[in-house]
């Protein structure tokens, strides 16, 4: 990380020129939950985005697709729901989705291609349209709205995930600022997830997009919660240039510190979905390296992020190596099983694919944390990757079992 | 199924020539359990076999391997301990492996390379050799001994699954008998599953491998319980010909009814091993159609038996078919969602990728029962798959927090 960037509260109206709000219109059951929420930009974005590649995606990820197409890639806001995904809908769904992206950009005056639109919830049934055309007007964004909008679109996480990091380009300060919820239904490529990040920064569009495309392979695709990966993923960058720096491409001088800054707040973003996955009590970072290949590696660590029975040990404490092995050997990762070399917290647990020399107390200790690192050397290359996950409880099964009753 | 096959009694026994049994030789802490069986054939059997894929397989499926290149795949007996795998134990593990089907060769007078051996319980400890020398003299294997084997295999199965089926090949009665084991750690190819499959039909080699291959593919390779692949899995069908039945081989007018039994065989245990994973109440059985592809059909109709959330909801017999949709839509396989239908038991809740008009108290009661069936169609072509699995309770997590205190 860049030494200069700083934290700075705010979330995703820290930046100068966004302002954010939310209400409860009843499209949940409890009318005092949030379930209605908008961020707007005071002028056109550029834009950066990606999205689920499930082959059921739901409808406002195909309307927001639409409307970054037409527009070049520019957006001005977002209007997000919360306790229907509007997936699985079809055409009326689409045609809601398109109603919602209206809504906003009457109330707001712009155009319409210039809206973003998220939903999240339940899949398959149609959105109660009428409630959020009546409830929007209620929504009231302010300056320093950014905490609320990041609370309004929560679902099953325990609490909104936020962050915001200033730094300097070209003498002006320059902030982002973003959100992010997410739970369960997360195996990414995408999770359910909606991420919405915000700059006044200027930044040109197609280094924005691959940056942020390199800043996801990283962070949110390298986590997981349950191995399911959902309709409705959305990242948004929004940058509206309001800090008025010469705008950031590819080779400029300051194109390290914004996309190291980006790093930095997806990568925690992502960790911060990890550790609060459905009835999550620890957090597992697992360090792959010494692979053949990047995608090896990438396989071999999301394995033992998905594997439900090292979650369960996990769960209980168990430092059961065993079955990181066999997660490691079913990945599809290419290696030695008697080079593996595996490490828990500071403990080496397996040389040379055998049970290393240890005390069983220390490594106990290693996986009784909230946090457990897990490292592995697979001894047949240089690449490296590193993925998050939680444990696997009760607690899972409690949220997930009677969900749409 | 060919008319003509009958179910009978006693297990890997029931064919001619076949005898078990089983001791308690101390590997598991509870004396009274059995932990060490041995499978014996009265002559040398052709013989057939599939192993794990993983890349970090254990000892004894090496050592299975080496004796039937050795042999020219042909065996004539089988050890098995439980309570151990011998998995990531190198060299010692090796020669563990091999001293244990030196024991059953030199017991039972037969060349060490016609002697198997299988091991299945916890990865990454040293197997108490010394116990299992002293131990196997004790097994004292009868005719009538297969309910004992298949009953001494098991680790966390609730109960023995076993099966025989009786039929006549030119005139002569011909039995083909199996046991399995497996409840945790399944995602095969294979899964924690070790199947004997013993036979008194002669058989031709090439043709039996191939056969068993094929209904590998159309059974274990089809079942779930938690998407983990297991170090030490094996299917072995011998072969002893005592039948004395012209030898079955590819184009026999026999080959199809010998066939369409191992077929009903290894279907029948692979739905067992779904129906008794860990911790669940229900099996799902997950037909998929109208695939572009096999290679479609089948990772649509896995994907959704290792959802997690699709399993959470199967648990609390909710018809939450939008977990569903995103498990097909995250599969990888190729499909228009404005086509999608999705049937619970009868009960058609998805037509044209929208929710049909059912009754939400019929489709409850199609997730309700003990056997639930899950039909999709994905309306874009003529493959089709079937893939077996279970739900997630608590009971898979308390069986496997604690599992190697």
């Amino acid at each position: 990380m860049a030494d200069t960037a700083r934290i700075v509260g705010g979330s995703v109206t820290a930046p100068r020129g966004f302002r954010a709000g939310s209400t409860s219109c009843g499209i949940k059951s409890d009318a005092n939950t949030k379930d209605l929420a908008a961020l707007l930009s005071d002028v056109p974005c550029v834009t950066a985005a990606t999205f689920t590649t499930s082959k059921a995606p739901a409808a406002p990820v195909l309307v927001c697709k639409e409307h970054l197409a037409a527009s070049g890639f520019r957006a001005q806001g977002v209007i997000v729901n919360s306790g229907n995904a509007n997936c699985s809908t079809g055409e009326r769904g689409m045609k809601d989705a398109r109603t919602m992206a209206g809504i906003l950009a009457q109330q707001y005056n712009f155009d319409e291609q210039l809206a973003m639109v998220s939903s999240t919830g339940i899949i398959g049934r149609f959105l109660p349209i009428e409630k959020i055309i009546s409830g929007a007007p209620a929504i009231d964004p302010q300056y320093d709205g950014g905490d609320d909008f990041a609370g309004a679109i929560i679902t099953t996480d325990t609490h909104p995930k936020k962050i915001a990091l200033e730094f300097s380009i070209d003498g002006k300060t320059v902030r982002i600022g973003a959100c992010v919820k997410g739970a369960g239904m997360i195996y990414p490529n995408m999770a359910t997830m909606l991420c919405y990040i915000t700059t006044d920064a200027a930044v040109e569009q197609q280094w924005l997009q691959e940056t942020l495309r390199d800043c996801v392979e990283d962070s949110f695709n390298m986590i997981a919660v349950d191995g399911d990966m959902s309709t409705n993923d959305t990242v948004l960058v929004l940058a509206n240039g309001l800090a008025e720096n010469t705008p950031i491409a590819a080779g400029s001088p300051d194109a390290e510190i914004f996309a190291e800054s980006l790093r930095q707040i997806t990568k925690y973003l992502a960790m911060e979905i990890a550790r609060d996955g459905e009835g999550a009590t620890k957090l597992m970072e697992v360090r792959v390296s010494g692979a053949a290949t990047d995608s090896d590696a990438r396989k071999a660590a999301r394995a033992v992020t998905v594997s439900p029975l090292w979650q369960c040990a996990l769960a209980g404490s168990d430092p059961n190596w065993g079955r990181i092995i066999a997660a490691v050997g079913a990945s599809g990762a290419v290696f030695d099983h008697n080079r593996l070399e595996i490490t828990l917290g500071e403990t080496r647990v397996v040389q040379n694919g055998l049970a290393a020399d240890y005390a069983q107390a220390d490594a106990k200790a290693a996986v009784s944390g909230k946090e457990v690192i897990i490292s592995i050397h697979l001894h047949n290359g240089v690449a490296a990757a590193t993925a998050w996950g939680c444990d696997l409880t009760h607690g899972y099964i409690d949220e997930n079992t009677t969900y749409t009753r």
